[in-house]
């Protein structure tokens, strides 16, 4: 059976900005409220989220994920308002693409 | 300036079988007629084109690429008519997905 997929690269000034790893990475901080926790989750290194989570707020120019220092837990995360307009804005480019990704596969003559 | 990018991922039976870079090989191949010279022109090592080349082969459970022994330049290589369905097919695709891609562009809102 053949199929065809699409990934989602968001760029910004030609950089990559946004892809399906790091938007799971976004929305598990989002559920989680909690960098530590949104990496365990995922598998990932504690060191390799905070990588991402860097990157993505340097190429945005302004915070996507605010970090909250103290409180009882300690080391909480949270996505700014921008982050979440970025998060409904790809939510919703991944929408549209699998109504067309659909569309395209009954369509494929492999 | 924000941009979304496709990239297009065609698979088999779940395993990964074309995307562009595969792709451009296949285009240089059918463009050259040789797998040495197609290797030059992309700078990729002709092992690392040999490797894509039986993969692919492999995936097809038919040949996509036939290797052409001796003759007066020696190691020429060529699309089977299944490799050049293949490639029309991935063609089509990539204009598809160019056209919902600047559509796409006009739209978002990051």
């Amino acid at each position: 059976m053949i199929e065809v997929e699409f990934q989602i690269l968001i760029r910004k000034n030609g950089k990559l900005f946004l892809r399906s790893s790091t938007v799971k990475l976004l929305r598990e901080i989002e559920r989680r409220g909690s960098l530590r926790i949104a990496a365990q989750e995922l598998a990932y290194s504690y060191q390799h989220t905070w990588d991402i989570v860097n990157e993505i707020n340097r190429i945005a120019s302004q915070p996507v994920v605010i970090k909250q220092r103290g409180g009882i837990r300690g080391g909480g995360a949270k996505l700014s308002a921008y982050g979440h307009r970025l998060l409904d804005e790809f939510n919703s480019i991944e929408r549209t693409v699998q109504t067309f990704s659909k569309k395209m596969n009954a369509e494929i003559n492999f």
